[in-house]
């Protein structure tokens, strides 16, 4: 195993002089393309003395002496003075262009009269001004933009050389993998969709290069060895094998590599990434990927785009870097360089960050991601509250208008999230989901904008309010009620155990998925059990903790738990049954100091809009009747 | 006349809710696309309990008790642990996974010794851990990126709804122009090379939008009219006639939107692209684009890209603004918001910037700017050294690994420049050209990292040195010989005026074409005529300047003048004859605080190089005997 720079270059060292072809093109087609050589200019612009201003061609000398005292009088029946429009050519033996502005012409458009004298070449573009031909329009390993092409046509360059876009053959390889070509349609049994190769190959083509993505190759030694070979020798500039670069039992890579070239580099100490299997046959890059997403995408980030790049000629940008401020801890295991995924935002006049999840695995760590934070292998984590250096995986102004969303998590922050998009696209809108009372709390240390909660007072009845009182003294928020919504158990489909209500939460048949402590939902189970008169140490099940709604459903679902409490919407998207317990008040908190700024006024109103609330409505188990209510 | 943002809002509030169709396409090809509606998960990720790692699949029950004292023996034969690769499903009844490491296989692989324990579902990804079914995967407006198809695959939406690309018709309008196939090959006379409809319908395509060039239309009212009207009568989103928006005679473009729509805003207060034209023809947008190059681009830019973008849902990207120190004063007339091309580079720890030419006709202001300057129309111009606020056309690493070139020019710094760009494409070499003691002023003043210079000492016939004393007092400069060059008169092809020498220059029929004090060519020249005891007040033209070898070879070919002092390659570029008169040497000067940095050290490689010297010796004119030398 390698750390991530000695990998790079171990790597990259082997293929430092590989550039692709090169190949003339039209010059119309050549935007984005990189210069194989240096392109000299073959005409000069302009080619010939043209007129920089609209108006009368003239020779300057027959101007002089002119002036408001004096007006001057010029013959355009005879040709003394022409009519030109910018652009166009100077007729010959003149020198200078009067603007037309500059000139009274009599009516019948045969005499001009002028008031002040022109010197020679005024408002003239002479020859070459622009460009001089045979002179170095562009350098070798120059990417061509827009104007670029503009100068190429201007300089007799209709035609460039360019290099050819790198072949990247991609090799999805699994028994358990599948296409999936219709929507909706689940897989079979012990398969996996794959879709490393689809992302893979669109980072490939991002950086230039031309992907191919060849069919899914079953795990076969023998089969996998003749692949590869037969793409090593076909045209492709580099061959990727996504996955099988691990150590189960049906990783080939590395050994198929090695039988017909060599492995340059095995296991890198990044995480994720750490199974990458660099290497090189009969010349060419082989590369084996691993298979998690997340993993695939940053071993090719740091290993296969960049060599893309440089076979154009191309340089790799780094990505843009800023300072933010670390709204969790971060442990990390020493010995690997961590990339972690974090939701950035700002939060007055600094910028905040917050962990996504760790795992490979999860292709939304990274989707809903707008940062990394590297901890390098070195560290043992990264401290709440300290500074720390983040690459952006946005525009910074994208990150700028981020709203920070956390606490607890409701399906009508996604209406609310689409709508806001579909108002402003300027503005998205992160969420990361810690319970209502870690979204109060998120409040408290300014980590978040808004802040999603329905805790009950169990003394009052009433939401929310008790608990800034207690734990935002001082501080001045705003509370905006979202939706009212029902709560209920979650119970597999047909009901099979017969729950009817908090009473059968005691049955010694049945056992309880709780939610954490915090979180509003456990505060309601605990209330409506005080209520009922239940004593909840009765209850099995009842410390066995999930942290969303979704998990709850899916320990029902897959029978670890016979009962949940969670929103109705959950036990839909699982198609499972639901038995309402009651409804209560989801509202957001917005630190007052927020609420002026553009992107919470637009979220208020796609809050107020009726697009919103009939969406909600539609949604089954929520009210709309209170929506919008400013309750603080 | 509008100011910009006044002219922006006008427009762009015509089509406020103009929004292109939606589509749905294959999500491995939707890279880049806009999402038309909100992205609904359609399976969950896993849809099945996954192992997380390679291991065997256990029932965690069945592990308890297991320690370093007390080894526990699993059984493969009868499955109670089972052999699992990472992402595959877990047998069913099974709840966790051992990691591989953690379990001494016997050698016939039927038992599995394990030392610890482990709880239920550790190692596994269980259903939906990563997506929910039913969850809200993307907004609609939502970008997407290689990332985001992996997620949609595994969502089991291999489909997608998104925004088809808005088609934008470029019509190219001017009888003087023409389309140019053939490399080298000069336009007839009185035409102009027609690249302004490249240069947009890239800048279209990099907005996301399907651009359309039609041929071109010639300058006659009708054909325009009938042209527009059939375009936006197709299924064109937006359409663009460029040019066409002047006062010239034959700018037809606002009077034909005039009689078949409106004109929302005609002239716009920015330089260039004053004269855009901005209007609506049966709910279509139609805009008049200016015809100068960089007047076109600017215009496009701020108008048309923008809506582009709007219309599928996209928000605008604002450049990266840096804060840098200008090289220059920019005088600016008020009234107008100007938008100057800048080279920016780094010199220490600030940036500087060096404005280049104003005149919108010259595309390479802008191919070779990697900054725009905004001067508000409030302004009367900057003021040398001042801090200002610029608009990034390139990255800021490309802009920080930029050389900045300046002083006297000469054709082989374009060899360096391109063997540079293949050595190493991160370094661009970006130069301004402001004579020899410009140059010297330039390093004195910190603005430049190398300063061409070829200084005569007539006192001592030595190069620079005496002038580094004089004007570099106390700086620690470097000082390396570029190249010796051949000096000499350029005259007009057949050279028909017989000049043989520095003589002829006084004779009656002999006029001179100067260059500016300060250049080295003009000490030359002095230096010569010195030698030659000849008065320069007897020479007719003396007092006529040029800024660059360049212009003065114009000025001779265009017969303003009959000779001039300059280098061959500059006459060889005209096509002139050339009349060796000396050899000189030019140096380049650099600050010994930026020798010993990379981009400097690469440029020094380059000098040395073989390659370098046998590419200028091939140039004519020039000796590298002592190319690389380092005098100082």
């Amino acid at each position: 195993m390698q750390p991530l720079e000695e990998a790079q270059q171990l790597f990259w060292s082997e293929f430092k002089s590989y550039r692709t072809d090169e190949e003339e093109i039209n010059s119309r087609e050549a935007d984005c393309r990189v210069t194989s050589r240096p392109v000299i200019a073959r005409l000069s612009s302009p080619f010939f003395h043209a007129a920089a201003m609209d108006g009368l061609a003239v020779e300057a000398k027959d101007t002089f002496g002119a002036s408001d005292d004096a007006p001057l009088t010029l013959h355009l029946a005879n040709g003394q003075a022409v009519p030109i429009n910018t652009g166009h050519p100077l007729p010959d033996g003149k020198d200078a262009v009067i603007m037309i502005e500059n000139a009274v012409l009599s009516e019948n458009q045969q005499k001009a009269t002028i008031r002040a004298p022109i010197y020679p070449w005024q408002n003239v573009r002479k020859v070459g001004e622009d460009i001089v031909a045979t002179e170095l329009l562009f350098p070798s390993n120059h990417r061509l933009s827009p104007p670029d092409i503009g100068a190429l046509l201007t300089a007799g360059c209709p035609k460039v050389m360019i290099r050819i876009k790198p072949k990247i053959i991609l090799h999805p390889t699994g028994t358990e993998l599948v296409s999936n070509k219709e929507p909706g349609q689940t897989p079979p049994p012990g398969k996996t969709i794959e879709s490393n190769s689809a992302i893979l190959a669109a980072l490939a083509a991002r950086a230039g290069a031309l992907p191919h993505v060849s069919p899914i190759i079953k795990d076969d030694y023998e089969t996998i060895k003749k692949q590869i070979l037969e793409t090593v020798r076909s045209d492709a500039d580099i061959v990727v094998i996504n996955a099988g670069s691990s150590a189960g039992s049906a990783d080939y890579t590395a050994q198929v590599i090695e039988e017909l070239g060599r492995v340059l580099v095995h296991g890198v100490t990044i995480m994720p990434g750490k199974p990458t299997i660099l290497g090189e046959i009969e010349g060419k890059p082989v590369v084996g990927n691993p298979g998690y997403p997340v993993s695939a995408i940053i071993s090719f980030e740091q290993f296969v785009v960049p060599l893309l790049e440089h076979m154009q000629g191309l340089d790799h940008a780094e990505p843009r870097v800023i300072q933010a401020t670390l709204a969790k801890n971060i442990p990390s295991c020493g010995g690997m360089e961590e990339f972690r995924r974090m939701i950035t935002g700002k939060l007055g006049k600094q910028f905040v960050c917050i962990p996504l999840k760790k795992g490979a695995g999860a292709i939304t760590t990274i989707t809903r991601a707008n940062s990394i934070l590297r901890i390098p292998s070195s560290s043992e984590g990264e401290t709440r509250g300290s500074t720390v250096r983040l690459e952006l995986l946005r525009p910074l102004e994208q990150i700028e208008k981020t709203i920070l969303c956390t606490g607890s998590h409701d399906l009508t922050l996604d209406l609310l999230h689409d709508l806001l998009k579909k108002s402003d696209p300027a503005y998205p809108l992160a969420s990361t989901h810690v319970g209502s009372l870690g979204g109060i709390m998120a409040i408290r240390e300014n980590m978040t904008h808004i802040a999603g909660s329905h805790l009950l007072d169990p003394e009052t009845g009433e939401y929310n309010l008790s608990y800034i009182k207690q734990y935002l003294t001082g501080m001045d928020v705003a509370l905006v009620t979202l939706t009212h919504r029902q709560q209920g158990f979650m119970v597999r489909p047909g009901n099979p155990k017969n729950i009817k209500g908090i009473n059968d939460l005691l049955r010694e048949d049945i056992t309880l998925v709780n939610r954490q402590a915090g979180s509003g939902t456990r505060v309601l189970l605990d209330y409506e059990l005080d209520r009922a008169g239940l004593d909840s140490d009765a209850i099995k099940g009842y410390e066995f903790k999930e942290y969303t709604h979704m998990s709850v459903a899916v320990a029902v679902m897959s029978g670890k738990a016979d009962a949940g409490l969670g929103i109705m919407a959950a036990a839909r998207a699982l198609q499972l049954d639901f038995i309402p317990v009651t409804e209560e008040r989801y509202d957001i908190l917005i630190p007052r100091e927020y609420l002026a700024s553009q992107s919470i006024q637009q979220l208020l109103n796609c809050i107020h809009s009726g697009q919103f609330k009939e969406a909600v409505e539609q949604m089954g188990g929520y009210s709309t009747r209170e929506t919008g209510n400013q309750v603080l």
